[in-house]
């Protein structure tokens, strides 16, 4: 709080401090040199320039300013809630109301005119049935498969998991953006080729 | 090579990949729970961040869609450049050639005309002449001076930064975002009365 200054830039103030935090969240994807894993702050930044780059292969009537806007904030309930590995279906329990609590509370820091708009974004982008928040939901599948890919396999190889699971998890990018499914298609290939990712379990035929 | 990837998809995935090691580019700034330096990318979010939160203290004019594309690739010549230190002559010397080199190789990843366009971008980011620039600069200039403050003077405090250089240094937001220069006046002063920031170095009188 400091005195002087409009109520309205105080909240703006206060919600540009709170996200700094987002730069202490960490996900299991690692950066492409391995060292460590990745940050929420530098993986949102990452959306968006993929966002950027690719916008040509967006379903026609995708509008690049509302995904920009929908990439930089979507993980923000991170923020209280923490990054959930999406193949751990444990820590995936309750994730949704934990979810809904931080965005009240971060989106809520800022005039009710943004905290409105922002949630809101946010929630089309959890939501997924626009063609803007297909496209970011696409990218958001596409980024940490590139940086696992081509960090020889990254967080696969370190929870052993397989393509078959990858394949499902990347089923949004059929739909969000249709121009980069054989890209996808090849990459898994070409990942269990080099022994980046396992194949597909072996069920035991018990018949 | 992925073989089988259409060229132009190629190379807008090998300039995603690249970009990846700007996470690895520290800059002086700090993150706010002081436990470590900002990396660039990271920094390009927080600034995307701050572009669309505080888009109405822009001048009239100003295109949101264009600052936030200029703001995510403004860091990226770094990769190449390293991040010189802005209250630091010495390393600043042959800054200048440094970026364009980097501008060359790492744009020049990119499809031809995405290469132009964003190349482009980054350079009217460098001169700052128009309005779009303006308030990118002046949002660089200011993400710094709220991690600065907010960390009880971060960086500041490290390099013994007095006050008439950060005010001169935050000069471009008085014409880039000129409703927010009253706020920036406002913390320096406060910063100065906490102990944050020294105060203006005194001159010795010799006559």
């Amino acid at each position: 709080m400091i005195e002087g200054i409009d109520p309205r830039l105080e909240g703006q103030l206060a919600f540009i401090q709170e996200l700094d935090r987002l730069k202490g969240v960490l996900r299991q994807t690692r950066v492409l040199d391995g060292a460590r894993q990745e940050n929420s702050a530098e993986h949102s930044w990452h959306l968006a320039i993929c966002a950027m780059l690719l916008a040509e292969h967006a379903p026609p009537g995708t509008d690049l300013l509302r995904v920009l806007r929908m990439v930089l904030v979507h993980d923000v309930v991170e923020i209280d809630a923490g990054d959930a590995f999406a193949y751990d279906a444990v820590v995936n329990v309750g994730k949704e109301e934990r979810e809904q609590l931080a965005a009240e509370r971060i989106f809520g820091l800022l005039p009710a005119d943004q905290a409105k708009e922002l949630r809101a974004l946010w929630m089309e982008f959890e939501e997924g049935a626009t063609p803007d928040a297909r496209f970011a939901v696409a990218l958001d599948r596409l980024q940490p498969l590139l940086l696992n890919f081509h960090g020889q396999g990254g967080s696969w190889r370190y929870h052993a998991v397989t393509a078959d699971r990858v394949r499902v998890r990347m089923a949004p990018i059929q739909e969000g953006a249709p121009g980069l499914w054989p890209l996808v298609l090849r990459l898994l290939d070409e990942a269990v080729a080099r022994g980046f990712l396992l194949p597909a379990a072996i069920i035991a035929d018990t018949g």
